[in-house]
């Protein structure tokens, strides 16, 4: 089955970027503990980002699960999530290198609000192929998390203008409304079975 | 079978070479807008190489999946595939530092040109050893759009000494016919089973 | 099922991080064997850390083999391990700089100790999942080796204050210690069979 | 099945081998063709070494197709050999720099031999853990073109202080011996189904 390789591959690319964005951790300059101090906002924006990653990892296997059929279409909307998914470690690394600057902190936001309207797309494109008795389209249901992060991520890339940590509370926000895994997905699947 | 095992190490090496290519765009210098202007025709190459790994990936997993037999010499024909899919994040970081310069743009065709003739080889490949009934063959047909391509990347190679900018528009042009993905292998799939 | 997709992602995250090392291990200046000379203890702790990667890819493998359920908790006790594991190249860079340091062997060990919590923490969660039935449960047993571990990773970060060598001593003699894979495991599996 | 997943770990660290190699190929510095010249040497020794990971995917490909059981004791034979893989791009990356040095070339070839001393270790472990019904065993036969590479490596390493050029033509000789894949165990294997 086809939907096997593109799990396969969608594994992949996300081991891929949640393990590239360590090769942005450099080993510290010197070899006191004083020397980890630099280090430490890139660290804690590399720990928001692997959450992240985490939770869409998370997601997109409940997702992918509940999906029936796999077209040309959703191969191709399945990379596009890829490619904004990539593009976190160096949004990432930048936002920890200068975490006090509004274009590191707006530009991440944007990655991850394009990020998850990718994840949307990729969504709508599964029910439209399985069609009316979609698993997936029941599972989502109204979709209201999905919904709040949209406006939170919005409200962040604006206030990076205004205070660039309030932009990070955001971002640290959404990903703490998400930890908690799709059980409506996980519910919805068990039942069926 | 030993199908899956060409399906997944050809996912992994893929996959790594399309984030590879991530790591190629240089955290900006500076913490400003202004400082995410000199990345842009590295990202602009990157996206576009992007697209092109992605229809090399949508393609191949079409081909294998009507692919019936795997031999010692699809394995290798599938390496050489790799070969010249491995060099692309090479080529697109060259072309996306001197995007005006002749060398970089002809280059960046011959190895699209180069993986062209792999995968030509590699569908052989597999047609030889499935024999007379295989359903790759049927579902190839003439291959109009392969053969186009072919003249496109020499037309973009030859151009590069008059307008290195008229060789990347067709590359764009190319990707652009590609980027429907193999819509003949999945309706004789589709009949088929 | 979805233990397969689990197990997919972990080997993908820990067949990157054991390679990623690799790309620390600098090309030597000069092409005399001199040149290798200070390549060494970088060497030598990118062996260590190889076999410490081995060994939670080993132990991962089997404790996995016994798991019955995946749910959401263990899919991010599983992201957590893969966090700290994730950590292992860039404390093993650090503590191949600077071998004599005393901040760079007790990261080391505290990245070790961390990583032997999170492979605890995801231990329990697939025991208190699987159930009073669990296969793992009855695998594990007292678990010794475990206990003895952290033990000396606490004695180890301990004595980076004292003598970093001593430090390092006991991450040998801890890699020694499982090096021999989880035949309890192993046992219990194909007496289950 | 096990297999299975000591298969797909394989496959991902040898995947990521192979691609990491493409990042010592340095974006040439300059952008006219003439800039491609000192690039030359690292290019065909990235050539090389591509074979032979191929040449090791191909055949342990073949070989854990024909083994029948997986114990940690394979686990960590084929570990050691991920390991002596995992070293080929730095080596080739030296040797590309200072193609005309004894050092380069003595290691390029030493950390082969080493890789070739843990195939041989990994497929003696699968036989004996396969025992007298090894169909492992029946393919390998008198193994003569494994005796042969062990005879020409040493070879090359010892020329290496003579002309390190004789050592590289060993190599690629070696390389020439291996390209046709393991057409024994093919044989075997299909007349066994």
């Amino acid at each position: 089955m086809t939907k096997t390789r593109l799990e396969a591959f969608s594994d992949a690319v996300i081991a891929i970027v949640i393990t590239i964005m360590v090769l942005e951790l450099k080993v510290p300059h010197g070899d006191t503990f004083a020397a980890l101090i630099p280090v430490w906002p890139v660290a804690l924006a590399y720990v928001l980002s692997f959450i992240y990653i985490g939770i869409y990892w998370n997601n997109h296997h409940h997702m992918l699960q509940a999906a029936q059929r796999v077209t040309g279409t959703v191969l191709w909307a399945n990379l596009h999530l890829m490619f904004w998914l990539s593009l976190i470690p160096v949004t990432t690394a930048w936002m920890g290198e200068a975490p006090r600057a509004t274009a590191p902190a707006a530009c991440y936001g944007a990655v991850l609000f394009m990020a998850a309207v990718a994840y949307l797309i990729l969504q709508r494109t599964i029910i439209a192929t399985d069609g009316e008795h979609s698993v997936l389209a029941d599972a989502i249901g109204r979709d209201t998390k999905g919904k709040i992060s949209f406006g939170l991520y919005l409200a962040a890339i604006g206030l990076a203008w205004v205070a660039p940590w309030l932009s990070q509370l955001l971002y640290v926000l959404v990903a703490g409304l998400w930890l908690v895994p799709d059980r409506r997905i996980e519910r919805q699947l068990s039942t069926g079975e």
